[in-house]
């Protein structure tokens, strides 16, 4: 390992948000990808469990706070031009995706289609509460 | 599979663009993100090789088209949103990092700093030419 000159990463390209890949630490499987502003990511670290800002709520917002889902942080790596961040988590709950399934890229581009590639792991309705 | 009726990217809330992760199809190793717009996931598409639109140069970036390093198209998925794509490759060359690494994320926070978690696979002056 070799230490580096602590650099802060650069929110400037995107108005204070970066881009964080969540990456399953066992599976490797690609679960979502959400975004962070400077306040989000010092959650993160502080916590031990992902928050993200949510741009359609324009707030914090604590992953699996309504669903319990949360997501224990195993590592937080950046990118060369550190506008970026990957995150392996520990999942706490069968799925990360508010359709119910494990991972939200759960639609492949195939014969010029998008189609479903997985299977319901667990039920929005029962997760999330009926929708009104 | 389920076929679903085709639907587009949403390319609206970051001004036509979407962050896309590349994937190692056969390492599962998260190896860059880049962003992409309507011409470059249709240029992904039809070409079977990764192209971005880089941000800083302002332009359709064929990701290799200096280094050779090309990414070899093995399935496109999207999310729930669909405002996110995650592509899965077979890279061309030892890495995709300009600074000469197998993935961009190189940096890991640890001790709270900053430290590198890989050796370089290639030289960047040999592969990009000197810096002048």
């Amino acid at each position: 390992m070799t230490i580096e000159k602590l650099q802060e990463i650069d929110f400037e390209k995107l108005d204070g948000l970066v881009p964080a890949v969540i990456q399953d630490s066992k599976t490797r499987q690609v679960l979502m990808l959400g975004f962070m502003n400077n306040q989000a990511l010092a959650m993160t670290r502080e916590t031990g469990s992902v928050v993200f800002f949510s741009r359609s709520r324009n707030r914090i917002w604590l992953k699996g706070e309504s669903s319990g889902h949360k997501l224990n942080v195993v590592s937080i790596s950046t990118d060369c031009d550190r506008d970026t961040l990957l995150i392996l988590v520990e999942p706490i709950g069968p799925g990360v995706c508010h359709e119910g399934y494990e991972s939200c890229f759960f639609r492949t581009w195939q014969d010029d289609q998008w189609q479903i590639n997985s299977e319901k792991v667990f039920s929005p309705e029962t997760v999330y509460g009926a929708k009104s």
